[in-house]
């Protein structure tokens, strides 16, 4: 569903055609009615429509997209379905396609696809496009190079404000952002940027070298390509230029790249956060087979490890008079609430950027005290509710003042170690060139449930010892 | 930190100088080395500095900023330092900052003053301005509102490109964006968009209403800004334009404010999910006294909740072998882990908007599927832990085949359950009008914990009334 405005800029609802609708049009042969009602949309509209139909209609209907549309929906489908589509492509057809598509696309779409079907794919395209595509191939996975488009506007400093505009009107139509140029020597040495805007207020005879910004913050073909996004995302811009380690212009990272990136990383931190192996695919379109995938390995890991707490309630069942294990599920999740609050805090910290594995002094610092104002809080509160309601109130004969007092403290010292350990290993984690995220919430708890039953036994074998 | 180029294209740093750097050259009156020591910076690295130095300092540093920045440095800093930056200006001084200022960034700024500093800004903006920030401080909460932009470039259908043009180099300085420029009738209706790039390619005297696309994809003003912020990221926009409920342009939203509301939802959802009430903030400068508040009420609720947990043991304490105890961590956790992982899966889903509460079918028969192969694998697996190494190679005579049997159901009971638990809860909170988020990993873990105890009683029960 989209909303557009009509002539007289009243809100209208442009329905999407369902994929029922666009089946029955073809097998009727209404291909002028079905490209009317494609007109309005988005190439991304389509592409997801497309995902819906049934294949043996998709050749058809992709043949009926406006010509200057195919490419876009294309790079929008998803993997699977692409490579039905170049399937039925004659070389002629394919060829045409990856002329329209910028060489960063083109990438995404060989990685994606059999060996065979990249094969056909450089086959038909064209000798300098099949050296750049291979050129690309090459970066190292999840480094800027590999989310770089190679199609940008190349000025150099000699040449006119009105020169520079004419030549972005002859190239304007391959590349992928004319809002920002980038002024080169003739080794392709970045020398500086233009925006688009300061050309078109500056006088036609005004040399780029003075309109020129020397100050280029860039990213390199080999850095995370999500530091790349993150600068986009700092400073603003609408695409960052990325140069080899000699200083020579490759590629330029656009600002919708960018958000690509980010939500991606973002994607993957929260499956990590839950332990679930990141998936790619929307949930919807993830089989059963592949999320089971996805959360089994964890759940068992964290099962196995969960075993040993119950060895070490074992270990103490003996020692502990029987009414204290009522409180073990209670000191369990509390302390692995903590723990988590700790966590996540510091895990999206380091992922935005606020923090390094340098402030770890600080963090703890920090942690300490909230920690030490989490533990008190709710000591005090654990020890009226055992004392009150449990003793007084159900009148639990067995929980004595010494029962009380070993939950109380037990609660002060879980969510105090809890506090520390969770903000501690995701940065350990980094340091140790790990991802942070894995140190979520259910390694956290798993962890703190084993330290907090110690305590608990260490706490209650004190008191006892005192008391009895 | 900041790597620029030099002239011949090789890599150097710039170094961003520090606090300290900057006090003494301020205090040594060597106003023009400072200044040649920022003037390569960014506006927003200037404004992470400004917020190291000494409170003695900033009012001195601030008027030694190049012109052009001082706006841009004034709105990256935080609410804190922006008030006494104020308080130091003349009320010159202060409508000439407010002058460089895009309105929505002094509605951003007014929301966080006191009363008398709203006052002093209002006082010295220009009436048009005062009109303006009063309209857009009334729009609701997190609407598209609150995060658009007044100033863009407003065109006519009968004007030509060479018109066009010209007016766009009269009012670009003032302009957020030149880049999307909007067509409407004279009662500001939008009829439709033209891009800078086809204003640069096409001919003078062509007519805009040829070049212009009427299919303009829009938000409205009282529209969540998310989902604004979601259509820029989905069709890869620079702008959005926002109408009126008549369909009036009255304002437009930027990639790179898109790219913030983002972050800010994320970051929410991501507190939300660990139990944490949001704060604006970044960590390190959080106090622990804020972060203490943020965290405490929901470690207090869940850790009263989970106290039920305990009064369910102690409820079947007596009903139970003592052997059972035993595994009661490891169910809790496995439980509470099965849980989160459909849960922060849903609740992603949700937010990015893969799915929506329509899908609630889909989602269950998903979940009914993954939840049945995890259940009987870890169910195997709990089986052959406590049969083979519990009873077999640690030689505990109370692990019976009945034991092994329970705890290998409840597993499986438990996983299946926490699944469908943890998918369909984030789905009626969102049908419920609540946030989603908030049925992450803590909430769902305990409530998980307490029917796992649940199940694992009523299994045991049955097996052992059957067996003994």
């Amino acid at each position: 569903m989209k909303e557009i405005l009509n002539e007289s800029g009243e809100l209208i609802e442009l329905v999407m055609p369902s994929a029922e609708e666009i089946e029955t049009l073809i097998r009727e042969k209404k291909y002028s009615e079905l490209k009317g009602k494609i007109a309005a949309l988005e190439a991304v509209d389509i592409a997801s429509v497309f995902g819906e139909i049934d294949e043996s209609y998709i050749n058809i209907f992709y043949r009926i997209l406006p010509k200057e549309y195919a490419a876009e929906v294309f790079v929008e489908t998803d993997a699977e379905l692409q490579q039905k589509i170049i399937q039925s492509f004659t070389d002629r057809e394919l060829s045409e396609v990856l002329q329209d598509m910028y060489l960063d696309d083109t990438v995404d779409v060989i990685e994606e696809m059999p060996a065979n079907v990249v094969k056909r794919i450089l086959k038909n395209s064209s000798a300098k496009d099949r050296t750049l595509i291979n050129q690309l191939l090459r970066y190292p996975k999840d480094s800027a190079g590999t989310v770089m488009t190679v199609e940008y506007v190349r000025l150099t400093k000699n040449m006119t404000v009105g020169e520079a505009l004419s030549h972005i009107r002859e190239v304007a139509i391959d590349k992928e952002t004319i809002y920002t140029c980038y002024v080169t020597d003739k080794n392709r040495h970045l020398l500086g940027i233009v925006t688009a805007r300061s050309l078109m207020i500056a006088l036609p005879e005004e040399k780029i070298s003075n309109l020129m910004d020397e100050n280029v913050i860039f990213g390199t073909t080999t850095e995370d390509k999500e530091s790349v996004a993150q600068k986009i995302e700092k400073y603003g811009f609408l695409a960052l230029p990325i140069v080899d380690n000699e200083g020579r212009l490759v590629g330029i990272v656009t600002v919708d790249d960018a958000i690509d990136v980010l939500k991606e990383e973002t994607d993957e931190d929260i499956s990590k956060m839950a332990a679930i192996t990141p998936t790619e695919t929307p949930y919807l379109k993830t089989s059963a087979l592949n999320l089971f995938k996805a959360r089994i390995p964890w759940l068992l890991l964290l099962m196995i490890s969960a075993t040993i707490s119950g060895t070490i309630l074992g270990f103490f069942e003996s020692a502990l008079i029987p009414v204290l294990v009522l409180f073990v599920p209670m000191l369990m999740d509390t302390g692995g609430n903590s723990g988590s609050q700790a966590s996540v805090t510091a895990i999206r910290a380091l992922s935005v950027g606020e923090i390094t594995v340098r402030d770890v002094f600080l963090v703890l610092w920090k942690e300490v005290r909230v920690g030490f104002l989490c533990g008190v809080s709710l000591g005090a509160v654990a020890l009226g509710k055992v004392m009150l309601i449990d003793r007084l109130l159900l009148g639990n004969e067995a929980v004595t003042i010494a029962v009380g007092a070993s939950v109380a403290l037990t609660v002060f010292a879980t969510i105090f170690t809890a506090k520390i350990i969770g903000a501690s290993l995701p940065l350990l984690a980094k340091r140790l060139g790990l991802d942070p995220a894995v140190m979520a919430s259910p390694f956290i708890t798993t962890l703190v449930d084993a330290v907090s039953l110690i305590i608990y036994f260490f706490i209650s074998a004190g008191l006892f010892g005192l008391t009895i």
